[in-house]
């Protein structure tokens, strides 16, 4: 079975998911870009990290396109995506129990004033706030995709106050006006780029903290930057910007109440997501079921 | 029953105190140490936090001196403490909790590298560490009271590979050398006193953290500051310092590779520690069992 593998790597990074693929899948060949054009119809699958667009044009066989990351709004955009032909986006265990911690490490940060002890190491300054305990911190979750899912049951579990919010599902007005902490995961989709605007900070309660580890087009920077000057927000954890890697004159990097990641929440894991990936191409192969299947209309 | 309620409260905190534990035992008469002075034949039990030495002499009544803080090595250390009267010391759940939460925010913080991107944002820096997963993250915790068995378990929990260590146990030496975090939860004892110290940290691996929660003395500061210096340590989160709070001038406020924190890891919470005292001071008065007795010989 001969696999394009493709995608805005490393030289690094190609090098370990090759490997991770080849251990998982012997009996494939992996091809670049350069050999799938010269052997068109031969390509059956093909694994993919935002590949350039246009990639995936010409390959008369395709009967998978598996994504190795779990985010697969940039490759939905891409016009030239065949049609027709099944996309599969990552679901990496692995990934999945790191976005948690992040999410844990972000709520706990908040909760406990972590942020504000290291505002005040650099100021010198000894002072401790006052104590709550875990079941007096309201905790929403947007997104109840495998993440959202995975990271809400993991801060209940630590005894918060979590309520858990999708699209479709219960309006968001109420919940938002009893959330001390917001914790976005959602897909990003044309219905969910720009939620987190000024509406949506106004409906928090006064101090509450927004935490985004989903998307930056979920959020309107201009309005989040207000709503933390203005005092009505306490803090924002971000992991995910508009432009990556965050322009360096963004006014987020510098922001005493702003919590920058340089989009590192959590990785695929070339491990396991190497298996989980090497299980659709056997069954695209073999006329198994799929998994992890995006529906176009909803972009995920 | 007549209860001196004695410490090294502000008059805020001991308002609260005292709301917590009328609340709690509506029946008792609280005393500060100059009503006790009065009448001090009819004093039964002192709840104390830090008393001033020598507060508990001439009291011929006391059957209990019961502390509001978990850790009674400064109390032990009254050598006028009086002989033959049980010392209980706190186990509040709420505490228990607190102190789990700052330890698995200290693990999650040093394994996922976010100390490192705090410094990174500072500088404007856009970089990604290489992600591992928690069961590749070796914890040891040392100490086994209630503190740290629950910080062990909720560590645990999160998938780390967690080994624990008390004195008179396991040598801790081969522990050490498979550590890739220590957290010390230990008592402060005479013979826990500067255990963290050049050997203690030479026998760690290379780019191990240390995170202490328990006493500023198990640490001997030199020795901490030349192991981060030299680049063997990578990191160190400490709540508690040989003088608190930490002088202006301590190296360690500075210090680009430590976390401050103004001992705040785990505050009593009046709320739920007056009902655990409460229960004592019952206990107490009506010849039951006392709980959390200090021993006198080991300290703690």
């Amino acid at each position: 079975m001969k696999v394009l593998l493709c995608g805005d790597f490393t030289a690094d990074e190609r090098s370990d998911w090759l490997q991770a693929l080849s251990a998982a899948m012997p009996e494939a060949q992996w091809l670049d870009l350069e050999a799938a054009r010269q052997a068109p119809a031969s390509v059956m699958a093909a694994v993919v990290a935002n590949p350039p667009p246009g990639s995936l044009l010409g390959l008369p066989a395709l009967r998978l396109i598996q994504s190795l990351w779990a985010g697969v709004d940039r490759l939905m955009a891409d016009a030239t995506l065949p049609a027709g032909v099944p996309v599969a986006r990552m679901v990496d265990p692995a990934m999945n129990a790191a976005m948690a911690q992040t999410a844990l490490w972000a709520v706990l940060s908040l909760h406990r004033g972590f942020f504000a002890y290291a505002r005040r190491q650099r100021e010198g300054q000894w002072l401790q706030h006052v104590q709550r305990r875990a079941d007096e911190v309201r905790v929403l979750v947007l997104g109840q995709g495998q993440m959202g899912r995975t990271a809400a049951q993991c801060i209940e579990q630590q005894g918060y106050a979590v309520s858990t919010w999708r699209r479709n599902g219960t309006p968001l007005q109420p919940l938002l006006s009893k959330a001390d902490i917001v914790l976005n995961l959602l897909p990003l989709t044309e219905q969910t780029r720009g939620l987190l605007d000024r509406d949506f900070f106004a409906a928090l309660p006064p101090k509450a903290s927004v935490v985004n580890l989903a998307r930056g087009a979920h959020v309107v920077d201009a309005d989040l930057l207000a709503a933390l000057d203005s005092g009505h927000l306490r803090h924002a954890v971000l992991d995910v910007f508009h432009v990556e890697p965050l322009p360096a004159d963004h006014r987020y990097w510098q922001h005493p109440r702003v919590t920058v990641l340089p989009h590192a929440a959590a990785s695929t894991d070339a491990r396991s997501a190497a298996a989980v990936a090497v299980a659709n191409l056997r069954a695209a192969r073999d006329g198994g079921e799929l998994m992890h299947r995006v529906e176009r209309e909803r972009g995920y």
